[in-house]
């Protein structure tokens, strides 16, 4: 017999099909929450302290104070990946506004913890994605709200174009993708990635680790001068790990993906992996 | 015995505490849905065709159907009256983006509809609130979108300067309060109010057809150098009606609600309420 899938809410092991929230949880009525998102590989946590410094931080910049410590928050992870035995899997930490009483105030906050097989999209990772600039810049930056209204307004707009995401831009500036970190490889082989109020994404900080052994890496304002200019462009996120761009708007970097994008996909493999995958095409 | 509270969601009765929606709802993991509300004065919905009007209007901007007709939205209000029956209160519809299959693309909408006791807060109607302006401009304007992360955080920064709340502002141009419209009194009694990408909201629009057989009316961009040279300053919302705004920033208008303010406040108390109600000091 399979188990049902079981998720923890406040401490407290539950069947994902019956783990409710009351509907005066603000994030329900005010969109109020945030939360973290990492992968396991072969049943281990991948980059696990990155992403709890992560959710402090979110949880701390939003006011919603969390009501274990992070080694109470790592048994009941692992107490959830032996229950449901998912070797490879997404693990989502979320943390609402919890109970409101006047539907605005934040309250004691409500802890999800879920987990659902994660399947690596490694059709995308070889062969590249689309992109179009939007104009949005992500409010409180570094936190990772649950807010992704424009996100998801988004993509419909870059779908009716035949791009796959969007690139948030505004004032000459880009940011980020709603649910990926950005980068661009100059055409003097330097590596760019925006520094001020975007998401610090995991998978992005062990990028420009490795790069920074074999490339010059800048983090610092990225124009949209930049991103014409550039020679290759790829995203990051813990999903994606480093996926090609092969375009920007009008900007097409090629028709397959960057030979340094493709270096640095193999330098990440066996950081995020544990083991070499074959990436090429 | 006292009734517990009931709520209606997707189209049945149940106790208010025990109404929930699953943890897979687009609201809880990203933020995503719209609502509306009204209220009840004496068991009579208020405005009630306007605040549907606006939230079929938000739903379809944001792609959320609804899986009711008007008639039969109507029918499960009256019905929620009847069981209840609260005669001055607050009805909140809500549409969520439903159990989303993969966390981020919009699923069959869940319809939560509920009403609370409401109280007016007769006292800052006749005392006046003070306002701080904040860098801001609510994105999808014209929608009662559930994205109040802005808004309860920069409440939290008005406070801690002494203010009520804030008047969103950005590049010169005053919008909107979280959770009221914004209006100004010149020097020459003309009345202004931003038209652009603002939230249409009810009270608003009566107020600007009593104040047009009275006073010139302005609905154009609304610039900071009007809110320093006004005379008068006031907010409106469903449970705020026209509340008198004292400062904004730095720029008093008066230790008192100002005279056109209380005219307009006397001529709105009819249209909402069907009675007289004695606002002065």
């Amino acid at each position: 017999m399979i188990q049902p899938l079981q998720v923890i809410i406040n401490g407290q092991l539950i069947a994902e099909k019956e783990a409710t929230l009351g509907i005066d949880d603000l994030s329900i009525v005010r969109g109020y929450g945030i939360f973290d998102y990492f992968k396991t590989v072969e049943n281990r946590p991948v980059f696990l302290e990155d992403n709890l410094d992560r959710f402090f931080h979110s949880a701390e910049l939003m006011d919603l104070p969390i009501h274990y410590s992070r080694e109470e928050l790592k048994r009941q992870i692992q107490l959830l990946m032996e229950v449901n035995n998912i070797p490879e899997s997404g693990i989502k930490l979320l943390l609402t506004g919890g109970y409101s009483v006047d539907s605005y105030s934040i309250a004691a906050p409500n802890l999800i913890i879920t987990q659902q097989p994660l399947q690596r999209n490694l059709g995308q990772e070889k062969q590249g994605m689309k992109l179009i600039t939007y104009n949005y810049h992500r409010p409180f930056g570094t936190v990772k709200s649950i807010d992704y209204v424009m996100g998801i307004q988004a993509l419909k707009k870059a779908r009716t174009v035949g791009a796959d995401d969007v690139l948030y831009a505004q004032e000459g500036l880009l940011s980020e993708c709603p649910r990926a970190n950005i980068f661009l490889i100059t055409k003097t082989g330097t590596l760019l990635t925006p520094g001020k109020d975007v998401l610090a994404g995991i998978t992005r900080k062990y990028i420009i680790e490795i790069a920074k052994t074999h490339l010059d890496v800048e983090i610092r304002d990225v124009t949209l001068e930049d991103m014409k200019n550039a020679a290759e462009a790829f995203i990051s996120s813990t999903t994606k790990n480093i996926t090609p761009i092969l375009s920007i708007d009008d900007t097409v970097y090629g028709a397959n993906p960057g030979p340094i994008t493709m270096r640095l996909q193999q330098m990440l493999e066996p950081i995020v992996f544990g083991r070499k995958v074959d990436l090429r095409c």
